[in-house]
């Protein structure tokens, strides 16, 4: 308290060569979630919802505009790899330059229904490692950090996952996804089955990654998985996952890919491990593949 | 405004002869849901995970004491049906007279790993007709409250069900319950799968039946159906999703029978029996089922 802000900011960046960038990070996901609240306030509540699919696509755009522009301007030689930019026909290629990973909406089911999870998701790298991570819950206005080595936070409140050890006690959270494949289909409810008849506590899902890798750093879930996700959708939450002290693994028990598109977090190796062993695998292309 | 809140209160019993016990069950739900709040802040979260099951039984049994002697000095001549009185033998019989029906802790799962969805449920029927409901998401703190005739509000904002007919852009909300039985648990997969696939939009779980009511009522979901929830749990639901403008059937089709153990509640009924053609129906005692 003695020492002032400037001092403060000067320690800070001797600290933390990326604190600015993070805090950029905060006050824009703060900013996009806004107006993603403005649009379900104004728009998707008095919207026929069969228009909804076109104003989410709309509404992605607008937020991932928002924080590009915002960050190009204060950091105007970092790269990004976003969600809309990528589907626009942008490359999905990590390289070792400072890179922002963002998810402008995640949960746009839940964004076109007005269900009330949808995310800001903020992932940041350097040479290929992730460095922070943000994401902003922000119908229920919650703000989760992470800093590599310097641990994750909800609102200011430090987060820790669950202690827990044993399977049968524990609460895991995953998604059935957008794949109506029905081989696809088929394994994830098989994985789902063998799951909870471990037997598990239950089985939940919010419908936005990012959201529930929060909820694997907060405690609430011993963990998380799901094959088909993207970089984008859980770059910011991997930080916040293992700063509250949890792990991330490949589904087949090796290491963590950010590009591979496949992920178990969770509490521990031992919950990790057990969740891994019902896995039916399939198939999910890498998020840099060479496009041909 | 310019009517003072004498007048106003003896209009409001005269025009509704249940308004004061309805304003008694949202001041007692607002109660409850502190001490629940309470009891997720200084105890869940610090004790031992393994601990949490008898915490959550204390809970449940605090919350509904106090819920029951606060209505019986204020309505000594009403009858109850809780969840944790029935557990303890009291009988289970929807009498013709004013009865409070309550779920003290919905979500105790949730309780327990302090997943963000636990609800205090206060239903009320007189002559086994519902006259209102209350349902207090606690941790959310929103009060969703329906009256018979006199619409259903969430945080005195009226709720409107969602005006979808087509089932492939609709949400569906449901649980995997706590039954582990293998046979029962392949019927409620192969229910989730097929109707995944008809295809909706997604499937979600909220981990309480009385928040996944609210949330069909609030037009977040266009249905939630499920096999196995008792009379506490929906009581206060089937009030709010039908002064919403939803339905509440049988999982067969036929007319809803509270204590039946099954329900589909929709936001319409084109909806409703869309969902029906793939229910698996599997047994579930009735909760007036006389104990041999």
């Amino acid at each position: 308290m003695a020492v002032n802000s400037d001092t403060n900011k000067y320690l800070g960046k001797m600290e933390d060569p990326w604190k600015e960038a993070m805090d950029h990070a905060v006050a824009v996901a703060r900013k996009a979630g806004a107006v993603i609240r403005d649009a379900l306030q104004n728009e998707v509540k008095i919207m026929c919802k069969s228009s909804s699919v076109d104003l989410v696509t709309k509404t992605d755009q607008k937020v991932e505009n928002l924080i590009i522009a915002s960050v190009k301007e204060k950091f105007p030689t970092h790269s990004f790899i976003g969600e809309e930019s990528v589907a626009a026909g942008q490359p999905c290629i990590l390289s070792d330059n400072p890179t922002w990973i963002i998810d402008p909406v995640d949960g746009t089911t839940n964004f076109v229904h007005g269900f009330p999870f949808v995310a800001v998701s903020i992932g940041f790298a350097v040479k290929k490692e992730l460095e922070f991570g943000v994401v902003y819950s922000c119908v229920e206005d919650k703000m989760y950090t992470g800093r590599k080595g310097k641990g994750a936070y909800c609102d200011g409140e430090k987060l820790q996952v669950s202690d827990q050890t044993d399977i049968r006690k524990s609460m895991i959270i995953s998604e059935l996804g957008s794949n109506r494949d029905p081989e696809t289909v088929s394994k994830i409810f098989s994985t789902m089955q063998k799951i909870l008849c471990i037997p598990v506590h239950g089985l939940r899902g919010s419908g936005t990654a990012a959201t529930n890798m929060c909820l694997v750093a907060s405690g609430a879930v011993e963990a998380f998985f799901e094959i088909g996700i993207h970089c984008w959708d859980i770059a910011a939450g991997a930080v916040i996952v293992t700063e509250a002290g949890g792990v991330l693994l490949d589904v087949d028990g090796g290491p963590f890919d950010l590009m591979s598109r496949r992920m178990v977090s969770a509490n521990n190796k031992t919950i990790a491990d057990r969740i891994i062993k019902e896995i039916d695998i399939f198939p999910a292309e890498r998020d840099d593949a060479v496009k041909k």
